[in-house]
């Protein structure tokens, strides 16, 4: 038996192991970051709103002019082969699909090459420790750059352009913060690797509806807000406007809703998890187990 | 024995047929497109002015804060042993630096990831094909995206970020034209993919000092027009100046000089290469030939 428990990966219709799982170094997801992807997370056994993040992939294909071979029931049945496989009960599950080589010698032409897909799974991946999400967590706010603008990056097709936030995590993490945050280059907040981002006035949480992914957790938290009877605004962020928040929270398929305690040397919540990020916290946790948003996993 | 006639990598010390060699999936050079890299043109049996791409190569990881267990000399060793072992007289070689795998469970610090080099090489590749270069070809400018901003990601640090530019190649594809160029967002003209743009204005050349790579064959142009005694101007284009130019011309090391003659619907030098364009590609091909800028390659 093969050992799957660290990662499996879906490659040409086979399941191997995470550590084997590789792209050629011509393909144009390798050379032109030329990769349209998807990651929907595996709780207890169950995928998670899975469907939503299948739409979401579909729509980032058409977006990126990408046809792969497997249509949507295709790669339904290989994320689910593949997790079963690996046995994982909480595993972060990708999508890829790569624009792939180009069999025309000498072409430059995106529409000559060979699209194709794969998919991967690893243990649960936690964009902020546990320990420290639950605690609240510290948010640096990159200055030497800002978000890649949607006019020249569409950031609603999910994309491994990560050249901004890796700047930003160095920046943070050389003053001994957890995370970055970008802002646009208007001064709005936007987002940051792997997460959406949410400022808390009173009974109104605000989120930027422009330059960032456009989440599923980012959704669910919308939705969980509204079944609070919170009002919800999607709108551009002005930083002097943040500043003002009662509470900011992150939110991540990689965690759910995180608490923000510290942004740069300002001090949020009174340094602890406030009330609404608490309770959506909560929420989250208790949403990821309802069997209408869950689709089991097919272990053997 | 091997057969490398169609491209060789060098991986882990061990030189193999480029068919064969990949990087994991989940590298961060794959899936945060965290790679600097640099290519480096072989003509005639001799590496074109590698220590000027070398020193390139060398500051990008410097930017990049990548530290890989090659030094510059070892680099330049690799190159030298891959492409005599390919027997290709005339390549493309590719020397890239990848993040790597976090080996950290649960960590998202940069610093963390075991940081690794790998080189490629394939048959010399030519960003717009002979025979249209010779003519003159034509480019489109990209209407629905705008470069990466240089605060957003550094251009000058060689990057696999083109999702701007593979947007561009579609509009430009689907119109007919050969490739694309295009704007900042002041309006500016920028560069394409794997080339800078020049435009002449009587006996001055101008091209973008700002947005852009700072391409070696970029500077050998600038030397070249140089040692004709033109003008030479490196600062912002504007489009609008731009539209006045007598020539335009792009410059790529997959090529050297390449005269334009349509941009859009408009014919620059009455449809054919204009004189500083025709007298500066035949200077670059003999200055590939100038020993002072050549390195041989030890073949076996």
């Amino acid at each position: 038996m093969t050992d799957l428990s660290k990662g499996a990966a879906w490659i040409n219709g086979r399941i191997i192991p995470i550590a084997d799982a590789s792209i050629p170094v011509t393909d144009w997801g390798v050379t032109h970051s030329d990769i349209g992807y998807d990651v929907v997370p595996v709780w207890k056994g169950a995928f998670f709103r899975l469907e939503d993040y299948l739409d979401r992939f579909m729509a980032s294909l058409k977006a990126l002019r990408m046809e792969i071979p497997q249509d949507r029931s295709a790669i339904r049945t290989a994320l689910a082969e593949m997790v079963a496989a690996s046995g994982l009960q909480n595993a972060y599950v990708a999508m890829v699909a790569a624009r792939g080589r180009n069999p025309v010698p000498g072409s430059r032409d995106p529409r000559d090459c060979d699209n194709h897909f794969y998919a991967w799974c690893v243990p649960y991946v936690h964009i902020v420790k546990p320990e420290i999400a639950q605690t609240g967590t510290s948010v640096w706010i990159a200055k030497t750059v800002r978000r890649i603008p949607q006019d020249s990056v569409n950031p609603r097709v999910k994309n491994y352009h990560w050249g901004d936030f890796t700047s930003g995590l160095f920046e943070a993490k050389d003053r001994g913060f957890e995370t970055t945050m970008l802002l646009d280059h208007d001064g709005n907040v936007t987002e940051g690797p792997g997460f959406n981002v949410f400022a808390v006035f009173g009974d109104r949480i605000v989120t930027s509806d422009h330059g960032v992914l456009h989440g599923i957790t980012r959704q669910t938290v919308l939705d969980m807000a509204a079944a609070r009877g919170m009002g919800i605004e999607t709108r551009a962020l002005p930083l002097e406007e943040f500043w003002q928040a009662d509470e900011v929270f992150l939110s991540s398929s990689g965690g759910g809703v995180i608490p923000v305690t510290k942004v740069d040397d300002r001090h949020f919540s009174n340094g602890a998890p406030g009330p609404v990020a608490r309770h959506l916290r909560a929420d989250y946790f208790e949403w990821l187990d309802r069997d209408a948003l869950c689709t089991p996993v097919p272990y053997p």
